[in-house]
């Protein structure tokens, strides 16, 4: 049976060779017997899926010596606790605030910081993002935060601010749960990585945090034990039992991305080139039709969360159900945005953007 | 083929019947086209299966109306901070000390809170439990802490205390990862009980945490919002993105529970007296040994975890070795305590005791 698309922004569709792989594995991983939700931790067989996870997530992102690679639990909105018990020592947080994610990380960061509003696209509506030279940086952040990708808007940094050019000295943290592994990182700008893996990864409860090693061994006395980095990181991620069917998930996911290839690319390389093609595509038809609408900045705009607008919003009932029966799910739009929403992570073909404008054109015909 | 009997500790065996529906279900759960971990959590594919999952839980452990099931993240290791985070008021919590895992919630609630220690077990190396009428339970304790089953320890309540009888009004918060749904709870007595799935009911990343109502809406400030128990009550456990994998894994062990019977019971009693048959042929085998030796006492000996030695340690790797040939797997004790263990968990059939008793006889005939 052919699958349908599924265009949800997360919990968000699986490569079909990993769920396939997950199934004939489900009772006997590896010839051990054993299931890998029943393997222990600390046994041989998961220590081997959480080994090659480790390094093939290294490999993909190309993340250097001096950054431990985390797996956690609780999502980014977990995170958005986790970062500032860990790292603004109690002091004075700069947050970029470009839509709902990068909001919320600013909300909850004053639990145990004070937050500074060094930037904020709250005036365009979160339809653009305010230019890099044009923030008002402390001098003694603990550290900058930004959403590399907000999931709710559709912004995308394009690149990643240089903190040191703009004359600041504080790490960077970016929360990339929704383009992660979309497209290649430059760890030269990066303190810290954290990201959902429900999105770019794989299934919902496994957190990826990547952090410099210098920022290691900062948290506040008030930092669960079981979410301090250190901690984390002294213990391979097994301080606390690891949500180890998401490692696993995962693990598969980066095989399969280690695999993807695009004319002489490989892995996030290939991922980029798919993604650029399949938000060309999806873009240039919006911007060329007069049933659909996208909002933001060309400069901004997300490869991975394309919230679009029928001009006539009495068709959205109809929109969705014809995707629907089309193949086409999870289309809807977040409640806060309002209309419509495609997210093209990874495991969306190209195949599955053409459908979905062949569609978006069929019905702009037939509503006309 | 004929899988092998896995008597791991956590995470552990999962009923094959569980294991197989999910295999079967994973490209195209319910003829939607997607698999679960493909889907948003707020939609309504999902959201039916936790729906179910949650009333099926409540159904089997007997939870009554005025308290709230959540699904969490982060293990048993992360309530140990997350419970004085919400319950302690920053005042003081009685601990009762009976093994490793008290005695880890013990030390990490120092972070929030006034430790007092009522009572411990580890004078007797914690192969006993004081007893109750012996506590030295504070007049003001925000919360009495025990762990109803120490997984390590192998040391088991085989009833609650009644704290009220004892005089003390406080509510009693119970570690149950290690036996829950195992036997039936009575939750007069309970005004908080957590458990991470990874043992009885599912795989790891899932934490089970059932509260009273009025418990709700005390936590401290720095409490994160995603482990803050009234958000999460509030938002249906989707305050951030649940782990959605976990809760349908769960959901899907609940059925198969519930489905159980042993003569005229049903569920979790028919659990109890499997359980009991289980534990109490094992432990007759062992008692009766020349070769292997469990030195709990009897009056709190663990239906679900049972340690125990070779008198001659020179064995323990033949043993080992000769076991997992024979098909019975993970039985090596966790490092802190050494020799062996055999975790009997639900998901592990009378008959799996059966061949783990006649493999250790014709070990120690055959050592003799």
């Amino acid at each position: 049976m052919k699958r349908p698309f599924n265009f949800s922004a997360g919990p968000a569709a699986i490569p079909e060779e990993v769920l396939q792989q997950a199934a004939d594995e489900m009772l006997n991983w590896g010839g051990s017997g054993m299931g890998v939700m029943e393997m222990s931790h600390r046994g041989k067989e998961f220590i081997s899926i959480y080994e090659r996870a480790e390094a093939d997530l290294r490999t993909l992102l190309a993340v250097p010596a001096h950054f431990h690679i985390l797996f956690m639990q609780g999502g980014g909105l977990a995170e958005n606790a986790i970062v500032p018990l860990n790292l603004s020592k109690g002091g004075t947080v700069d947050f970029v605030v470009t839509g709902s994610w990068s909001q919320k990380s600013f909300k909850e960061a004053g639990k145990y910081a004070r937050q500074h509003l060094a930037a904020s696209g709250e005036a365009s509506g979160f339809t653009s993002v305010p230019d890099a030279a044009s923030w008002q940086l402390s001098q003694d952040a603990a550290y900058v935060h930004l959403c590399s990708n907000e999931t709710i808007h559709g912004v995308e940094f394009q690149q990643l601010p240089d903190l040191q050019a703009l004359g600041c000295d504080a790490p960077l943290v970016i929360d990339f749960s929704s383009n992660v592994a979309s497209r290649p990182l430059d760890w030269r700008r990066v303190g810290l990585a954290f990201g959902g893996a429900q999105k770019n990864i794989g299934p919902a409860g496994l957190t990826i945090v990547i952090v410099r090693d210098d920022l290691l061994g900062q948290a506040l006395d008030i930092c669960p034990s079981a979410f301090n980095y250190k901690t984390v990181a002294d213990n391979q991620s097994m301080f606390n039992t690891p949500p180890t069917w998401g490692i696993y998930m995962a693990g598969l996911t980066f095989q399969w991305l280690l695999r993807q290839t695009e004319g002489d690319l490989h892995g996030v390389d290939a991922m980029e080139a798919r993604n650029r093609a399949k938000a060309e595509l999806f873009y240039q038809y919006l911007d060329n039709s007069q049933l659909y609408l996208n909002k933001v900045d060309a400069a901004y705009r997300s490869r991975m969360n394309i919230p679009f607008f029928l001009r006539d919003e009495n068709r959205n009932d109809a929109f969705l159900a014809g995707a629907k029966a089309a193949g086409l799910l999870q289309l809807k739009g977040h409640k806060s945005v309002g209309g419509m929403r495609a997210s093209l992570y990874n495991a969306m073909p190209l195949a599955g953007v053409q459908a979905l404008v062949a569609y978006m054109q069929e019905f702009e015909r037939t509503s006309a």
